[in-house]
């Protein structure tokens, strides 16, 4: 397989080149940018040296219709207007931005501040949460990949929310990303000094992942809601811990929220089902396209406590792209994705 | 004033003496320890040669007793047993653990797993949250210093729920807490390779804080509830930020909310109602013994954000048992702590 | 007292502003930005909302000549043509750049690679290294502050080279400094994701402080050198530990190498000759004003190994800008610099 | 292949456990305890569910005798009694420890403060430093892995003295450390509100790494010299950097060190030289076997700076150990450690 990446520069297209460059499918990798056309690739990231060795390409559609597969890696309102041309003519289009994941235009406009893509495009797009519509992505021409904050949060509420144990009238979603989740753009916001030593809060009840979410929760759970969303920038690289606050339906147990993550998973080798209460953390996934999931009931309030933790840049981005590219060529989900998490 | 320090060598305790060291009315600062007896305290602490070079004391009761205030910032426990034969022998006693902060014993043994303190030796003391209890304090012979988490949760909730413009029935409360919360002692979860770059959850729906914000929220807010409270350890050292949801009462807006903090506290030096809703982190409260509060009120689900943010270890600790200690003696509530946060 | 900080909002500022806060002697405290006039400090700085509610002021030497003293903190190449109107007009001038650091222009303008300040004004300025310049700077009307980098290395080095216990001859020194020491302005080295967890080593022999030191070392100890100097960034906020090698003079103990530093600063309160060998960190020095110095002679080598450690945004910038005004004014050198360092 | 490794829980045995799940040529990773036999191993860590869901083992010689490969990644003082009777019984051995790596016993002893290891098991040891030893690592039963320290180091140094380019009779080395080289057992000094935001130095001129790296000296570069050599603590988890001087030799020029160094390295795929002077950190090789090395001369002194970073449980421990393996059994060397380095 030939492979292309547009966005290669940024953390995304770090980390499908990290795992691409493992992946027993893929023969080529070409990168792509807008304006550093030429310049070697690993003369920009000294970590690539001797690995990444070859020139940064310009973005041209003869070129990048000839790949297998194109990934866009790249900030929103990018790939609205650069992938239409494409869909259908020939390349597996696989975006990690955010253009697509909204089926209502008004919606994205609202929450992007930016113009949507062409309706067409739009609703060709197949959401790649991977465990969720591995069918539509076998066939999808554009997968539109999801936020790295729904990925966490969605795993963990759709079957619960699904099955009717949970009621998502009051959804309460306290979510924790590492910084990395805010780009390779520097800024004052994540300045070492500034960022460093501090926990904040910020797009307060104003995230675009919201209708993200909502829209998700509708049309794999089949829920109409308007759930409570926050995020909050913890002071390290990578990671998203979501706990999520929602009250147990009139008769459910523990046991059953369990048994549901468990039975809803168990055939899928990326979402673990935790049970140790303590400790959950980051760490657990670091590096890896792991979802770990832990589900306690708290019988003084019969609300339900749901946390999930990945690696926003593995299954929050490259891992699922990777993972819905294997789906879409009948390989193993597994296929260059199976490392062991980092730990420390 | 003579001031004695009964765990010393504490995180809190270490607090303790970096303000008082500047305080204007405090002449002597003895420290006292239950198994290290003569050892030169800057032999422990290389902070503190040339500033601390005193040695560590046995505790005894005759020599406790003499002092003006008692510190004591031990592991729950402790002062149950040593602080009774205390109680109006001399010294204001201030106690910074949580062996006196519940009035119902039987909910003490439940949550902290312990032997509580005397009846009559808890009925005595008196909840040190200075900006709420500012009475009874300055009357006090023993002050259970409060929890760091409840201080931040209470300052930035008292005022919303005690005017009823936010429903108490279903607050949702999501706490994040700097590294240095868990104390000095080393354990696996605070080793450094594990406890960094990894943000977790621990002690779920079961931390021995829910209690005392029940408590508080009843006392002060006359309203009895059972909250949903959850805890998780940021990788770093400082600073706690409690993220708070609860739907607002019918026809309450936003600025009604924000003008209930700001006439609440309009008085206090230490608390301060913030409104730009971006970027609220513990950074701007670090060192210093603030509270910064923020509100937002999400018009798409009628539901408030309440967010709050201290050092744990200076509002949340030893700067509030400061503030405590300063009206007791009828000084200015800033006094020896007047300083700047740190920022960065 | 009557201050005026220009360059308020860079880190050696903000620091500036923490300390003259509680500075008794200091009754009021204006700040000057070239560039955003009539901005509300506690606007762009939240940490000081209630604290510093005052606003940027334009630049305009009617103003500046009024102060009593005037602090200047911008980079370098600015305060070389801003100053030399107010040389004796007034305002003792402190300077907390590099501009008037060295006394040989070309040197200046060969390391720094700007226009250096005009003849006659660096010539009276006093280098303030304020335990090896008392007298100089109690007269001087414009100070050059020291880099961080040469307070730390001389402040160990000076004695043992002054006294020829050490070979200057081949001085090794391996600096290291926490990523605040490269200013407030974001960029790619100092983005949290990329300096996060990482430790690296920049402008190598390259330095511009490597004629600082080697100027100092000639006029402090009367010996023209050339130093091998190298520095490193450590993901941390605050703090430098310079570790500096040299063959020890024929005859000379270790003993006699700790001798020498204690005697050198018996009287000088922020500089503390330490001995426990092991676990000498930035820490112990964290936030306040101390030099902490070790000296160990290895006797496989008989090659000293010579340690400090300062904040390098206190005792290496705002904290030793502070000292030098002390001494301009005839106040113990501890006024308002009196704080514990904050070990955690 | 079947691999045992004695030590698993440690963080060499972890990243063993991570590279070896990867290696095409390893069917079976049977894990072996003193303590804890029976305990399922992702029971102790939570990322490995599902993917090492298997007991920890009792250390019998009868077991470990089956193994094609043992690994041991012990404390210093266990395998100098555990391995001899293994010897040329079946399994190659490959020790992380130290008890094998000097070949003097009397230098082990004073050092490591331990009992040697039985002289003629010492004897048969090979140092598996493998650019350097390639031949002797493929014959060799018990291979000793180098130090984490001693690596970065001589993959540096070794090819300019061997050569002759730099002076041996000044070389001073200033080391420094990730958290994680201090192993998994918590202590003071690593308790993460110790180490966070502090940068220490420690074993001030007696580290155990001395004697190895003069060894290595001798053995390759057929030099005896006594080398200045120091460590320090960087607050992140993982990464060396060691920052080297030494004299040039008369005549030698910084582009025949290059030179040299490329030529030495140019058909090991682990080493790359870099020229890039400023910005070379330990994020450039993190989670991978490389080892970057940089040299300068200072034309002002004439003298060397030479840089090397590694992972130092990677290329310093684990990943080395498994690049032997890959020598002892025909493997290309990059089998099993063929990954991206993480970057950030």
């Amino acid at each position: 397989m030939k492979v292309g990446i547009v966005g290669a520069t940024g953390y995304g297209g770090l980390e499908l080149i990290r795992f691409l460059h493992n992946h027993p499918a893929v023969d080529q990798i070409d990168l792509f940018t807008s304006s550093e056309e030429g310049v070697l690739f690993s003369s920009k990231f000294g970590h690539l040296i001797t690995i990444v060795d070859t020139p940064l390409q310009k973005i041209e559609y003869d070129t990048l219709e000839k790949f297998d597969v194109l990934f866009t890696s790249t900030p929103s309102g990018v790939t609205s207007e650069l992938l239409p041309p494409l869909i259908g003519k020939g390349p597996r289009l696989i975006d990690l931005s955010g253009d697509y994941r909204l089926k209502n235009l008004a919606s994205y406009e609202a929450w992007y501040g930016k113009k949507a893509a062409p309706s067409h495009s739009v609703q060709q797009s197949v959401y790649g949460l991977t465990e969720w519509n591995t069918e539509l992505i076998q066939q999808a021409t554009l997968i539109a990949n999801p936020g790295c904050y729904p990925t966490a949060v969605l795993l963990s509420l759709l079957p619960l929310v699904k099955e009717r144990l949970i009621d998502p009238s009051f959804l309460v979603i306290d979510a924790k990303s590492g910084i990395s989740g805010a780009g390779n753009k520097p800024s004052q916001t994540t300045h070492f000094s500034e960022a460093n030593e501090s926990f904040l809060i910020y797009k307060v009840n104003t995230h675009q992942h919201i209708p993200e979410i909502e829209q998700a929760l509708s049309m794999f759970a089949h829920v109409d809601t308007t759930i409570t969303f926050n995020t909050h920038l913890v002071p390290m690289t990578r990671g998203i811990l979501a706990t999520s606050y929602a009250p147990v339906m009139p008769g459910i147990t523990e046991a059953q929220l369990i048994t549901c993550l468990q039975t809803t998973y168990e055939k899928h080798p990326f979402v673990r089902v935790v049970t140790d209460a303590n400790g959950l953390g980051t760490n657990r996934v670091k590096g890896s396209n792991y979802c770990d999931i832990l589900v306690k009931v708290d019988s003084r309030t019969n609300r339900a406590t749901i946390v999930s933790v990945i690696d926003n840049l593995v299954k929050g981005a490259a891992g699922q792209a990777i993972q819905n590219m294997n789906v879409q060529f009948d390989l193993p989900q597994t296929t260059g994705l199976d490392v062991v998490p980092f730990f420390i």
